[in-house]
């Protein structure tokens, strides 16, 4: 039972001091210290500090993967209106926004993705599953007419994801939400309808 | 006429490894040995990496500021034939596009916004001129009735700024033209209009 734990808490640990450092900033070191294991444990679990950043990014993704597909694919709610609940709540604002962090998919994207094929093609799944849940709604959205029917499905949820990522490294240098606002004001006045 | 000289070097060259590397991934080390300047100039001539860093994008958007004045400003084409020209010269294939770097302005957004007072000013002032310049492209192509009214011309030329930057990151990941193709395509189908 103990080795699994202190993957775990190393996983765990790690993705806040990722998300909060950067990947390159922080030293295995650090990583260990957070989680109180032994540098020396962090080899026995990770080969290396670039799996260890995949294994986090899928972490990181796991969770919110789970929640976009509670919302989107409600099917209680008119698709149109889970779009419309997806995106405000990732972007109204938030008492205990701190701005500094960032999304962890568009910063390893920025750090990471020209260096290290494995996170590369992990930030690519990531990508490709989440534009799927996106797109499943717009498609069903169209079918019962409430969004337009020109848009592309896939190009339009592919839009959305990089144009959302953009706003979330906006609100890293603005400190403030209003990329955020932005984004959610525009997309459903003229993309979302 | 030797310091200006070493400074510049510097600069130059620190501009195309922090561009291609990332800040953190590459040491004062680094760009002195790539500059062929000793170590120990570097600090005769910046302060700090960070002081470096700020530089060195002061220097990459300068270049790119004089291009867009020059297109956004040119009174002798329509204003929305400017908006299209801008964009598409910034988002059509290229043959020699490697997709690893990005762009220097979201690059450091990710990765250093949050660390860095210094830089992150200094991306505000950048963000807050390229914005000036589209956005009054934007109110002339309003004036001349050539673009819809109820854009407001400075959210919308943030929006058109963030998501930009979010579809470069997106080619790092994707190594392709893609997300760009699809940024010019949405925007001037469904926003630009």
């Amino acid at each position: 039972m103990r080795r699994p734990s202190t993957r775990d808490q190393l996983l765990a640990t790690g993705l806040q001091v990722l998300h909060a450092r950067g990947f390159h900033a922080t030293g295995v070191q650090d990583i260990a210290e957070a989680a109180q294991v032994p540098k020396a444990s962090f080899y026995t679990h990770f080969p290396s500090k670039e799996a260890f950043g995949a294994d986090v990014l899928g972490r990181y993704w796991e969770r919110r993967a789970s929640h976009a597909a509670t919302i989107l694919s409600d099917q209680t709610r008119p698709p149109v209106e889970r779009l419309g609940a997806y995106f405000s709540g990732k972007t109204m604002p938030r008492p205990d926004a701190t701005f500094g962090r960032g999304c962890m998919i568009g910063n390893f994207s920025a750090e990471l993705a020209s260096d290290s094929r494995l996170i590369r093609d992990r930030l690519a799944a990531v990508f490709a599953a989440w534009e799927t849940l996106l797109a499943n709604c717009i498609k069903e959205a169209q079918a019962d007419g409430s969004l337009r029917p020109d848009l592309d499905p896939h190009d339009t949820a592919a839009f959305l994801i990089d144009a959302f990522e953009g706003a979330v490294l906006r609100t890293k240098v603005d400190r403030n939400n209003a990329a955020l606002e932005r984004f959610q004001a525009i997309v459903f006045s003229l993309i979302l309808t």
